[in-house]
């Protein structure tokens, strides 16, 4: 198949690492840099500098861009973009950009809106790496708009970048899980390091669990306010939620109530392992 | 040297593993099953029965017990320890532990307090392993009873074992950073899984991110709790601070405000790299 990306960056980056070769896999984007890169470390096999051309001549584009760039290249080229094209879009959001989309009315063509839960806390086409899709979970949330011939196609595209597991739900249950396991955490990653209150030297204090809980506060401050906004409504409900449960641990401490605490590891202890034991299930 | 373990666990079964050779290590334990286990795979060079003989014979003991229990320890045995014998603690509190402890008056012999920052989510001896301490931090907290040759000999035997840095730090040092880089760290993990509300399969959702931050609420229920309380002041402080940044990102989001979130964001990422740094400081 001919495959383009609009987009270079990180996760563009990657999917065409991960596909060229077995498509034929161009690139388009502004930054001639990015551009030079891709084709100078033959990650596409070629570049477009004709967006018109770019879309006609590829069979599937993958939308490799912050969820806001989405919703104004739509926007922008709906005019342009050929009957029957099959673009692919790969944020971290749904409701809300599906909601958006939906405003221009009827499309000639068609949008599959997944989401591959694979990140660094590195940006740029130089940091893609196909290790970051290996064994990693890939969501799609058909709409109704969508055929079943397409959301097959996406799924198997997602399994050739090497990742383990495609997930069918809803863009309303899409929001609510992410707004968990990576919104909240991104949200307690910051707050976690930006309560750093001492003059001592932390690197002599950290062990691995402050490595890895502060890992992610290293964050890409054009996209993250993005998606946490376009998700708001169910960021504030696991923020809360998770208030709900720190409060419940400050007040065993005042309390000097040991079982309490103890009951709270108890289970912590047997969510996270059914959570690992899940992920093993089928290996 | 002749060195011995009170305490066959996860610690105590690594620091054995890393000392037994170049120095004799000798192992007492309550559980059976654990001397047996240190015995068979030549963790320990010899086991005792008797605790007198065992301090008797040895040149330094690591008490390698919960908090609780190396001072119902000091408490039980302060008239049979060995003038002038030398005992390194390994926990992860330090003032309510030396306090305690003071209450019996002069010792005839010293405690270092020490602690290795360094762990895994499973207990005992099983899963010792000398990789845990590899390149990890290692804080030694004096006290004015301590000796000058003594505090040195605790170094030199946590740079045997494998950590990378030694720091030296008062016990209130110790707490306050242990609050903020360990309990603190434990306490949003346990929060966050405890949060978990819904009825998808988490599993298929989840990224790097979940995956660190909630490996550490595979707690043990039996220690932590001790962990927290002894150090409820500097723990409660640090959730204080937490919950304050906390709240500014969620008014951020409630009020629509990305500028506000991407300031946070430039902030985290660059005391996070900075924290990085320095532990690349000297490699």
């Amino acid at each position: 198949m001919k495959i383009g990306i609009l987009g270079l960056g990180l996760i563009g980056g990657t999917i065409a690492k991960t596909l060229n070769g077995q498509h034929i896999v161009s690139g388009y984007d502004i930054s001639q840099d990015s551009v030079d890169y891709a084709l100078g470390n033959k990650i596409i096999h070629n570049a477009y500098t004709d967006i018109r051309l770019f879309l006609e001549e590829n069979d599937v584009v993958y939308l490799c861009l912050y969820p806001e760039n989405i919703i104004n290249f739509i926007f922008e080229n709906n005019h342009i973009i050929p009957k029957n094209s099959v673009l692919i879009e790969i944020s971290g959001v749904k409701r809300t950009l599906i909601e958006e989309i939906r405003k221009l009315g009827k499309l000639d063509f068609e949008i599959i809106y997944t989401h591959p839960i694979a990140g660094r806390e590195k940006v740029g086409i130089r940091h893609s790496d196909t290790a970051i899709f290996k064994n990693a979970n890939y969501v799609i949330t058909p709409v109704l708009e969508n055929s079943k011939t397409n959301i097959e196609l996406a799924k198997k595209l997602a399994i050739e970048m090497g990742f383990k597991h495609v997930s069918i739900v809803t863009p309303e249950e899409h929001d609510q899980m992410i707004a968990y396991t990576s919104q909240l955490t991104h949200v307690l990653s910051i707050s976690l390091v930006n309560a750093l209150s001492t003059h001592l030297d932390t690197s002599r204090f950290i062990g691995d669990s402050y490595r890895d809980l502060t890992r992610i506060s290293m964050i890409n401050e054009h996209l993250w306010p993005e998606l946490f906004l376009m998700n708001r409504d169910s960021l504030l409900k696991e923020i809360a939620d998770f208030s709900t449960q720190l409060k419940k641990i400050r007040t065993a401490i005042i309390m000097n109530n040991k079982d309490d605490l103890a009951n709270m590891m108890i289970m912590s202890t047997r969510i996270r392992k059914k959570i690992s034991d899940g992920e093993a299930y089928d290996d």
